[in-house]
């Protein structure tokens, strides 16, 4: 496998789900993997609010959505999730790793062609 | 840490799951994660049918089985996954990541030795 | 990004979460996300319960907790994780994967700027 694929990872407030899904279609991601989670950032002493109930440092619903990329650049992911989530204290955060092989097991396809 | 370790990440409908993790346990893998998550792949204008409603763009529940593994070949896995799995339109997918370190919280075995 | 960033894997029980959560934020992590997963190990022949019943090969609930961390040194990690979690058949496993970019998005702040 010659061509570089990643793993990007973006933990958000369920809340900007949709709008996020909507706009990675649109730059051509191909599929996602989205799971329900619960998660604390770095606080600094900013709260967050989830339901009117203000928090500190405990957990907060969030979803993480993972996305397999090859040809699609990380940098325009990242572009169109901070366009969707904004800049309050919490929108989230990406995270991002190499990914040794991707095979679509109905057609044993690997690599770049296993995402297209 | 000398040996190659990996995560294979399986994401396939969870009505195969019973069936794989059989299929893995008999080529030896000694442990597995599973999360229930939402999914869609590429569909170049196929349909994927849940519970008697079809769908096109939007998520599908999936089962999502990760196994970590050092002698067990990562292309083993690959075969016993298809075998499964078969070849209708949304059968799953395998994504394959390097692992850094592993460590067996009970004895502090760290690398192939946490793993058999 | 030159710093080495590392994402540490913590399978455990859920009865020790909030546990490894005061431990953690002890040691200066800033920010974990945490999934309810099922999940099994290696047995060698012996079992672990679960509310009063015995389980051998099966799928067992347990948590996995997330910590993506630059500063904060992996081995401190594992050590306070020990500690938490005790010597008994089943008290979880930990893998680490490298990390390629991490990027807050609410400033666009990435590396290890991001995780603090
Ligand atoms: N270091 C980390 N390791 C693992 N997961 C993290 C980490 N930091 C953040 N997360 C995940 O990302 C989610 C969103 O984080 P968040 O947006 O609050 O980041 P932050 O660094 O606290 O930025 P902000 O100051 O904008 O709140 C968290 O709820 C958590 O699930
Ligand atoms: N690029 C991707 N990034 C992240 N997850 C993905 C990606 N592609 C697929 N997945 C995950 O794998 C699951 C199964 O994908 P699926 O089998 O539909 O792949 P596909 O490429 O669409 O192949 P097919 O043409 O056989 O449907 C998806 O529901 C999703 O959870
Ligand atoms: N090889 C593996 N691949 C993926 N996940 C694993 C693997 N081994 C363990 N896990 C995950 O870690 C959890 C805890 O594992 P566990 O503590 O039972 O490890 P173990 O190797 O069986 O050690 P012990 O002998 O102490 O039980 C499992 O329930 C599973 O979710
Ligand atoms: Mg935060
Ligand atoms: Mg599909
Ligand atoms: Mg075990």
């Amino acid at each position: 496998m010659s061509e570089k694929i990643s793993k990007i990872e973006i933990v958000i407030k369920g809340s900007k789900f949709e709008e996020l899904k909507d706009a990675l279609n649109e730059i051509g991601i191909t599929g996602m993997t989205v799971t329900q989670v619960l998660g604390c950032g770095m606080q600094k002493g900013k709260t967050e609010f989830y339901r009117g109930t203000e928090y500190k440092i405990d957990l907060l619903p969030k979803v993480k959505v993972e996305v397999v990329v090859s040809s699609v650049p990380v940098d325009d992911v990242v572009r169109v999730a901070q366009e969707v989530v904004g800049t309050e204290v919490g929108s989230g955060k990406i995270f991002v790793y190499d990914v040794s092989e991707v095979i679509r097991l109905r057609t044993g396809e690997r690599g770049s062609a296993a995402l297209s």
